[in-house]
Parts: structure tokens; C-alpha cells; sequence
């Protein structure tokens, strides 16, 4: 399809995430990198730290209790997780991937860190990448 | 080492990389996404591409022979691989990390794609994540 048929564009390189079971690394990073959280938050099983750099984030997923990033972290040890795109429209990817027949991750779309909206695209429809689509909160 | 001390910065997410082996996931990961391939380039038993989003990219790796992306392929199958941050300058970088002790991965700096500079902070320096550092070229 070409990108001007398509109701969703993606406008950037949101985050990465590093997903982890060691406390020393947000400061670790933080400092080899001269990053600084901006926002922490809790999910089921893991504190997310988002690591401003330019305008997009370094987030750390730090397991801290049983859950996907555990269950990540103990099959092959710290490592990158997944990486998120910001979208023009949350609503029209979510609603053009599934009319093309895209699995999807989860509730989609959905709450996610700092007033975004979220979907994942399942790393079965994506050649084994767990992708994220972010919507930005609106300024 | 507070950010006004330090000789550079990191300026931005410049991209995160995901190796494979598989020839049909450049088309695949851009028809999904509504991305095109903006440059190809070939390394040491991989072809590399990179895919603009916004002002960040997705680098796809693929495993063309013998070389570090297969290896990476071949242990644990297609995966991010890294992620580079672009630095206000790679010389000022390098030489506060070697001051510092930070083990570097390969020569540094060294040639990247597009015409930029790169240099590479080892996984055991990094709690193992492999991390790039990228100068663009001057525009």
C-alpha cells in the first residue's frame, strides 16, 4: 500500500526498551550515557524508566516481580525488548491493521506511559519484532 | 558526572537495529509499517538497511555470510540487535569513555553508514546491551 493511501503514518522512533532484573542499571546507563530519568512508572511485574534522548527515550524495564518482563529476562537475560514508533493516528493504525488482518498484542489500543495511548503489534505478525505503536499525549 | 561537565551529549535516538536471515523481511517490516528503504549498504557478511521514521531509523541487518550478524541470527534467531545514540561529537566521546575505562567494541571511531562516524560501547561495559555511538555528517 502506498503511504499515501494509508489514513496512519509513523512519525518517529519513539523508544527502545531494555528490559532487566538489575537495580544498578538505570544509574549504570544514566551515567555512562549522561541520560537522566524523566518518568517513572509501575507496571504488573516491572518499573518502567524513560531515559530522554533527543525526542525519543531510552526505556528501562526493570522486572521486579513475575510477569512479561521476568518471564523475558529469565528465558535470555537482560536484553532489548521491543521498539516503539509514534504514530499520526492510534485509531486508524489499530483499525487498519486489523482490517488487514494483523495480530495484534493485547488489548489495542490502549493506556499507556505519561498519557500515551499504546498498541503492540505481536512479534508473530512482524517477523519476530515486538513492536509498539505509540500516540503521543496531545500537548 | 553531572551533563554541563562533560565534553558531549547525546542528541537523539538515531536507531535501533534488528537482525535476520531473512530475506523477506525488509518488505515485510516496510509494507507493515508504511516505511521505505532509504540506503543499503554491505558489510562483512550482512546487508544492512535503513529505514527512515522521523528523524530516527529502523536498521535492518541481514546475515549474508559469515560475520557477527550471523552469529547473532544463529544463537537466537532474528532480535534487536542494538541501539545508537547520536553524539554532539564522536572524538570528545571516545576519548572521555577510554578516559573513564569503558571498554569499546572494535576500532572506534570508525566508518559508519550514510558518510557517518561510529563507535561502539562493549555489552560488558554496558550491562549487556550493545550500544552505538553515531556523529552524522555534517550536513
Amino acid at each position: 500500500m502506498a503511504d499515501a493511501e494509508r489514513a496512519w503514518q509513523v512519525t518517529g522512533l519513539h523508544h527502545v526498551a531494555f528490559a532487566h532484573d538489575d537495580a544498578g542499571v538505570p544509574d549504570g546507563l544514566a551515567g555512562l550515557l549522561g541520560l537522566t530519568c524523566a518518568h517513572t512508572e509501575s507496571g504488573p511485574g516491572f518499573t518502567e524508566r524513560m531515559l530522554p534522548a533527543g525526542e525519543g527515550y531510552l526505556q528501562l524495564l526493570e522486572a521486579t516481580g513475575p510477569g512479561v518482563v521476568q518471564r523475558f529476562t529469565g528465558q535470555r537475560g537482560a536484553g532489548l525488548h521491543h521498539v516503539a514508533f509514534a504514530v499520526s493516528s492510534l485509531d486508524a493504525a489499530v483499525a487498519d491493521l486489523r482490517a488487514r488482518g494483523v495480530r495484534l498484542a493485547g488489548e489495542a489500543p490502549r493506556p499507556g506511559g505519561g498519557g500515551s495511548r499504546i498498541a503492540f503489534i505481536h512479534p508473530a505478525a512482524a517477523h519476530g519484532l515486538l513492536i509498539e505503536l505509540v500516540e503521543p499525549p496531545a500537548p
